[in-house]
């Protein structure tokens, strides 16, 4: 047997080739897959690269043809097992004559989490599993997420003056980020099942909410509310008959939203964060992400404000952040997160595979929260 | 006569070797000259490299030797034509026949100021101003706002946390940048005459504020303290024999710093900002500035805590913006600047010439405040 080491650069281009279906597979998870002929010569590839179509393995074998007998198939996931929309991966590979198969991950899950692995195994073809786990385990981030959890992974994303500050005095913030930042957002509600806001950013910005591009996807608009108190002129109610918009609220103030419901919004209650702070009622955030989940939703982006913003961060609810700094000054002190404050700088929660991009004048930090090396939360509930 | 534009490209030439007398020709202004042989051939440059050496003309007329005869001088400011600490260079330019001097820009010191140009002119020479005026403006911005107000270009640092905080709850910043970040403030430091903290930080931080590297200049310390309550141990006074050290008080506070003024530093009284807030009396910026003008300082870095900075916006006394942006959240709501909020966007302080590093994974964006086009501040008093 070889060392699983020669399978790491064409594990690579496996990766690579996976992200060509983001934003179109999800639910799905994203799948590359190399073929590799009996010699080891490269013969093929293929990505998973829209719900419901093919799966990476069937398109790189059907490119590959005859030439596959004997070979060997590189992919970043387990193949599949079971008739899901698609027939099992494993009896094609079996039908094609693969001798070898290196996958970086079992695919956990619930119809496949080894089974695939086993069918081929008994079949007599040789598995590897292991190779170049972290990149696809990262890669994957939010269908591991919602998987094991059943919630949605939740990227943040705010525009921020260079001294930090998020909106004006009177709340507003358009616009403090430039013109290509703004469609570095859009690219990326483009590729999100949800875009959440709070209640005063649609009473001071009455936004749209949807991505100016032709993207692979559109987002449903989430406003969470718990007090319900929304005007009864806006953007998302206009437009809802033609992009789905959805309120949470509490059981109690879902009267309060009849003009939003007639209007075509779906409107939701839930339960509130316990314990409740009486003075300031916010819904549980957890309750709402398992709302999420179970309506399909792998990647949602929350967009403020502050105090949506600080409702996430305190339920420790947010995997991926997007900040876009502009050489403005605002000096109003509204600054995006509030609670679980940093006593000592050792407290200070340092994120995971920071990176930065220039938008012309604006930088752009892009990193994940640490659990673990890029894993999903392991976490079902959120502290409260 | 040919058109100015011919001599843009030794202008930038000119201006690109003025460059490398930044901190050590101050309080001098940078200058930077090119000579083209009377062909119009480029055959020497030269800049001025260290405060009382030769300026850029004499350096590049000794490489040109006789070939500089008929030819042209470009050069980035007006040529001096008064005995400062090395001989008028209008006279040397006469002497090695220079035919036409292309200049970008009229010296605003007093004793040249337009003098240069008079004499070379009446001597025969063809002089040619305002090529690259713009870039030679920007380039010595610090030495025309010392000459034209008597104050020093002020320079503001600081590093922040994705979610805009400059320290922990208890006010630490140590350290929410990283080392690339920390490395380019030490670079930073050492092309200042001074650098500046509010006396919170040196309570807090206790920091030493030397720059790390061999760098051409060495800052003197400074700290402000209205109350005067500073520790009696500190590193900043234990040093102050090695590094200048100062401290701006007020006159009823200096007797509280018996101890600092033992140790080697200096104590100055300033006046109060006027009008003073009796709960939290602050100093003049503006007097501050012009001590610090009168000491001879060209570049002053003010560190912080937020308190200075603020003192320093409200005054409208930062001109030129450093932030470096990390990856780590704090969560507390310890903002750089208070005062002068942007109730509308329309009132954000949009800044100018805003350029993006990447220090590893912190941001680093750099700018200036518009004052004109790359002008110095026309305000001899900040607004209060």
């Amino acid at each position: 047997m070889d060392s699983p080491d020669r399978y790491l650069e064409p594990m690579k281009e496996a990766l690579r080739v996976a992200g060509g279906g983001r934003g179109r597979v999800e639910p799905n998870p994203l799948v590359g897959a190399v073929i590799l002929d009996a010699e080891g010569r490269y013969i093929a590839s293929g990505c998973h690269k829209e719900y419901g179509g093919p799966h990476a393995e069937i398109i790189a074998l059907e490119i590959a043809g005859e030439r596959a007998r004997g070979g060997t198939l590189i992919v970043t996931l387990e193949p599949c097992c079971h008739h899901g929309k698609t027939p099992p991966c494993t009896e094609a590979i079996l039908a094609a004559g693969i001798r070898r198969v290196v996958a970086a991950m079992t695919d956990p899950f619930p119809a496949v989490a080894g089974r695939g692995f086993q069918r081929l195994r008994e079949a007599g073809v040789e598995v590897i599993v292991g190779v170049g786990e972290v990149e696809a385990r990262r890669l994957n981030a939010a269908y591991l997420k919602r998987v094991a959890t059943g919630q949605p992974w939740v990227h943040a994303k705010w525009a921020m003056s260079l001294d930090g500050c998020l909106a004006s005095d009177s709340g507003h913030s358009y616009w403090i980020s430039n013109e290509a930042s703004r469609y570095h957002v859009h690219k990326l509600r483009g590729v999100m099942d949800a875009i959440i806001v709070g209640a005063k950013t649609v009473r001071v910005d009455d936004p749209l909410l949807i991505p100016q591009l032709p993207t692979p996807r559109k987002p449903r608009r989430v406003v969470v509310s718990a007090s319900g108190q929304l005007p009864s002129e806006a953007k998302l109610l206009r437009t809802a008959r033609e992009v789905p918009t959805l309120v949470y609220t509490t059981a109690e103030a879902v009267p309060r939203l009849a003009a939003w419901q007639a209007a075509g919004v779906e409107i939701v209650p839930l339960p509130l964060q316990s314990p409740a702070d009486p003075s300031a009622p916010r819904l549980s955030i957890s309750a709402l992400l398992d709302d999420l989940g179970r309506r399909g939703c792998t990647h949602v982006l929350v967009e403020g404000g502050p105090t949506l913003f600080s409702s996430f961060w305190q339920a420790d609810a947010i995997d991926e952040w997007h900040v876009y700094l502009a050489p403005l000054l605002l000096a109003t002190g509204r600054v995006p997160l509030q609670g679980r404050a940093a006593r000592f700088m050792s407290d200070a929660l340092h994120l995971a595979q920071a990176s930065i991009a220039a938008f012309s004048d604006n930088a752009y930090l892009h990193a994940y929260t640490p659990r673990g090396p890029f894993a999903p939360s392991p976490l079902k509930s959120a502290p409260s």
